[in-house]
């Protein structure tokens, strides 16, 4: 019997599947590159041309394709063919709470921003419920362009700073914010009712927009990290973020780089982040406290400083590139990567950190000798989680993308 | 099309397929538990009973099953049923080359060791070539006593205390032998004709056999570390072991712990295992150099001297489990497994370490508060690398039982 039952009976439940799992097949392959004509999907992915003009017509009907004459048509005489690429009105919004910030933006399916919005605000010194309650107002401005821009938003996400249990989307430690267990996607749900709200750790969802669309793009086994006040790790592994049993891996900012270091708001002594994170930078730089608490500004001075050749400044960054490149090293021999990604503020001071973190992986990771981790500045900075945070939606619409229809809400809904 | 195609063709090649994986799936039904009847076999894989006895007949012949009339037959009135379990007559031989022994196992299907020896010797001060040919004497001494035994060896594998290129065999880097790049499968290979014989990291291959039979047994996230005179690491994440991009990952003796501390052999300052290695340990506590070189006798002293109190050992047993537990709070901070489990050394060594390992994991790793990860000490304590490279092949058969016809040598062959 296990004959036949490897063979499997053509149910409906069967063609169903099928269909849903060709639906993703043709909006990745369109999604993988540039436009092109049904025929040539067809011959792609070794479906007929039926099945693919079906498929196209429904991936069309949901605004996740769209048709332009726009397609490579350099030498042909007359109408060139009709093209597919991908629509750009299905839309995600990302939100962050950050340390010293509240983001949101709106990003398509194509990886274009079409709304982004930056505030500074002190949240170590903020209760979360108001602290949530204006996300959840820029989230609302943030959909209203979207209405106004003829866009379908399909998702909200939120990027935290701490420790997340994926599933329910609650914080659960934030050291930095000193919040824990706040149900932040819940809390952000019930202000925007309809939507699906999901929530998940920033250096995750950073490393996520890196490996979409950023530095990371491409590789299977990468290790994104990113300082601002605190530091977070995100990692792929064999092409997927890697959580750990519970969701709670990569803690990069709290691999102990020494052991008898500075007090980390975590509890313990010479975590990373104690010592690269950017206010650890920012005073052994000597920077004025008139600029604390506003990390794009400390970022700004520093590289300003930096590029004049401060010495104070320039100590500060190579202690933090050698404390960063120890901890990245220790990570590195863990989980054998064939790059490491500086993003956030590590970004922008990548001229200034990249040498001693090389020089640290050279030293100390043990295959170094042979099997060289490079090094990459990240493309997105500080401005990766929000746009990762989109990029969870839209990721998701992309390898399923019937489920669109359940997701979107119609907008005559949201306007009455 | 696409509806056709996923139905597929009934072409011998399926049949060949389903067959093979059939065949697994009787023998891996049988291996997770007591002995069995066909009839409860049949019942336990929904396979009718015609086809579970003509997979259990090959499975027979095949050495990997045994029949037998032990099965459960409390309360029952005259012959019992014929009951199936593992065979023990196939059986693995598991090599370990270490910094100051060399040792051989002969293990059966079942998980009984059925030979083995352990031999001290400096291999600090020898050349490979002398004793990799030592080592394959002692392999031929296993496989003439297994053929006394009227045993069937289906596989070699070697433990290798460095960085080993798996596919290969190849020893790239072993800091504490001063070896690199030794071709260790093939120069056993050449001196074992007929043998398929493989290569990996020690601590692999001791957290291999720690899972699949020890003290990770049933725990798909789970970090094993091992103290000898270097210290070695051996992640499993989702039920498989980790190796990264290139097979380099789970190097938890190289993770930094003090980045000014003593010089490792690997050319970095304050690896894990510069503190936390066996001799580390010993000299700390004060023993004398005459038990220097030989891991089992100073780890017998050690323990002796804890046991009576003496305030140098637990001294320095007490550093020793505090960078241990530093060390391990960072990889479980990015890897964020269930459990640790301390071997090697640590395994005789747990009552005197285990407490400062636990009390930095409650400090240093930032879930702890909600997600308190185990610490276990190993079954197979130093045992454990050459326990684990006859389960790689053991393994292997367990997945893949088809393969051992191919494996196996004829024992005619080998008399003549």
């Amino acid at each position: 019997m296990s004959f036949e039952r490897a063979q499997g009976a053509t149910s409906r439940a069967d063609q169903t599947t099928v269909r849903r799992a060709n639906l993703g097949i043709v909006l990745q392959q369109i999604a993988s590159g540039v436009p092109r004509s049904r025929a040539r999907v067809a011959a792609e992915t070794g479906l007929t041309r039926g099945t693919v003009s079906s498929l196209v017509g429904e991936l069309l009907e949901l605004d996740l394709l769209r048709e332009t004459g726009e397609g490579d048509h350099s030498g042909r005489v007359g109408r060139p063919a009709q093209t597919l690429e991908l629509g750009d009105r299905i839309v995600a919004v990302g939100l962050e709470v950050n340390v010293d910030y509240l983001a949101v933006c709106v990003e398509d399916l194509t990886g274009t921003i079409r709304y982004e919005r930056h505030v500074h605000t002190d949240n170590r010194r903020s209760r979360p419920g108001p602290v949530l309650s204006r996300l959840a107002r820029m989230a609302e401005e943030a959909l209203e362009a979207a209405d106004v821009d003829d866009l379908v938003p399909v998702g909200v996400a939120v990027a935290l700073p701490g420790v997340v249990e994926e599933h329910s989307g609650t914080l659960l430690r934030a050291p930095n914010l000193a919040w824990s267990e706040i149900a932040v996607a819940d809390e952000i749900a019930a202000r925007l009712p309809g939507f699906t709200v999901r929530a998940d750790n920033e250096a995750n969802l950073a490393a996520l927009a890196e490996h979409w669309q950023g530095a990371a793009r491409g590789l299977d086994d990468v290790l994104c990290v990113f300082g601002e006040v605190g530091v977070g790790g995100g990692i792929f592994v064999d092409g997927e973020l890697f959580r750990g049993a519970h969701g709670y891996g990569g803690e990069l900012g709290h691999v102990t780089v020494e052991p008898d270091g500075p007090q980390c708001n975590c509890g313990a002594r010479g975590c990373l982040e104690t010592l690269v994170g950017l206010e650890a930078i920012a005073r052994r730089a000597g920077l004025a406290a008139g600029s604390e608490g506003r990390t794009r500004n400390i970022t700004r001075e520093l590289v300003r400083r930096a590029e004049k050749g401060e010495d104070a400044v320039l100590a500060s960054l190579a202690e933090a590139g050698r404390y960063l490149g120890i901890g990245l090293a220790s990570a590195v021999n863990l989980f054998d990567v064939e790059a490491v990604v500086l993003g956030g503020c590590f970004g922008p001071l990548f001229p200034w950190i990249s040498d001693d973190v090389r020089r640290m992986l050279d030293e100390r990771v043990l295959s170094a000798g042979w099997s060289r981790c490079e090094v990459r500045a990240s493309e997105f900075g500080d401005g990766a989680a929000v746009r990762g945070a989109a990029a969870l939606t839209l990721r998701s619409v992309l390898a399923e993308p019937w489920r669109v229809a359940e997701r979107s809400r119609p907008r005559q809904v949201r306007a009455s």
